[in-house]
């Protein structure tokens, strides 16, 4: 059987924690790991602390396979998770001489300090880099340092997967109940009981009608247990429309 | 001087780590308590599991003033953020007269068991309720537990945030660059170091133009210290541009 595959999240940013930015990251990555079979368990939104960042990393990259970063790499005072990591792994941090040529190519002149804090990297960091990307994010160890940057972010993630060791994916199907979640709740916890291999979750919603109405989503990384649950929930939910 | 009233926000749900619900709770909480001068320091999202919600619940109450949660209080097997509270706390959950009261009068027959768990209250804990709401959230100690659907969330907040303490709000300015965060990130560094009580962020996007340009945010819980490091900011940008 293949190993289960983990991850945290790390979102770095006094701007998240004030609301001033809203957060777009963590939806992205969590459907991202889903998709490669990796399991999102935790996500962590901490400030541009030292104390606070290294504190909430080494709480994540010694629980689970991954850990990926977002923010805090850019060329600011506030600008502190480069810092941070190395600090968390006790290694020290210097300017990539590759990064630095990219910047003084593109810079020239402008390639000031300010810019060249970006070019800093922790010692026995992988660079996360492509052509489009100015600053690079970077891998240490189990843990991944991407932009705050959506756009830049998500294509890091395309980057970096590849060197990712990923899971057995997580399977899916659901069910649109045409039942309130109230209506539904014992006969779920009966099947969830008698499926415990397979996750059963219960979502409500209203429906175009403006009724309440629930879907229903069996998970499981076995194909045939998922649709042995499913086909259980589908018979309790035709039973009940029937005696409606 | 005032008390510094601050903050932890710990959602609660798989459907927020698998991707497929994206969270809209942290951003309108964030700004929620901005706005009422509650400093949000941390977020945690964790799965619908117990051992998870209660370390994570002790974790954010015995470090912060408030633990705002979301998730976990509808009627299904998922369910399970007031068990987990009342773990946390060491008290027990009873279901409460006043609520099942309610649910009888709405529900009739159909106050099943399942819709009765939402009726599922940690003793000595206060009702977050209004006549519109049909399952409450509730308040014990310093954590208040709201649904996770936000439209619910948003009334809950409306109802407890009257009876918490607020602080001194923490004021803020901004002011459009017109440059590149790597073109200010030194002159920045060095107005922060001369007003460190005030807090300097430099925020990049696109402008309208496709430009690289940045905001600059100065915040700070007094008036005029807020103003002097603002007017610094302006000073160096004016000179700036001047010079481009």
């Amino acid at each position: 059987m293949s190993e289960i595959v983990t991850a945290g999240i790390l979102v770095i940013g006094d701007e998240i924690l004030s609301g001033r930015t809203k957060d777009k990251n963590i939806g992205f990555i969590a459907e991202y790991l889903t998709n490669i079979g990796i399991d999102l368990k935790e996500v962590r939104v901490v400030a541009d602390d030292e104390g606070a960042i290294i504190e909430a990393l080494d709480a994540l990259r010694n629980r689970y396979t991954y850990v990926f970063t977002t923010g805090g790499i850019g060329p600011t005072h506030d600008d502190i998770t480069a810092d941070s990591v190395a600090k968390a792994f006790r290694v020290g941090i210097h300017h990539h001489p590759d990064v630095v040529a990219r910047f003084r190519e593109r810079f020239g002149a402008d390639a000031n300090e300010a810019r060249l804090r970006m070019a800093r990297i922790p010692d026995g960091a992988e660079l996360i880099e492509s052509a489009t990307i100015l600053a690079p994010g970077f891998k240490i160890d189990n843990v991944i340092v991407m932009a705050g940057v959506p756009s830049i972010m998500q294509a890091m993630m395309d980057i970096i997967t590849p060197r990712l060791k990923s899971g057995v994916r997580m399977l899916s199907d659901s069910v649109r109940a045409n039942a309130r979640e109230g209506d539904i709740g014992g006969p779920l916890r009966a099947i969830q009981e008698a499926h415990p291999d397979t996750s059963i979750g219960s979502y409500p919603f209203l429906d175009e009608n403006g009724k309440p109405n629930t879907n229903v989503v069996v998970r499981s990384r076995d194909e045939a247990r998922l649709q042995a649950a499913m086909d259980e929930v589908k018979a309790m939910l035709a039973g009940l429309n029937v005696a409606r």
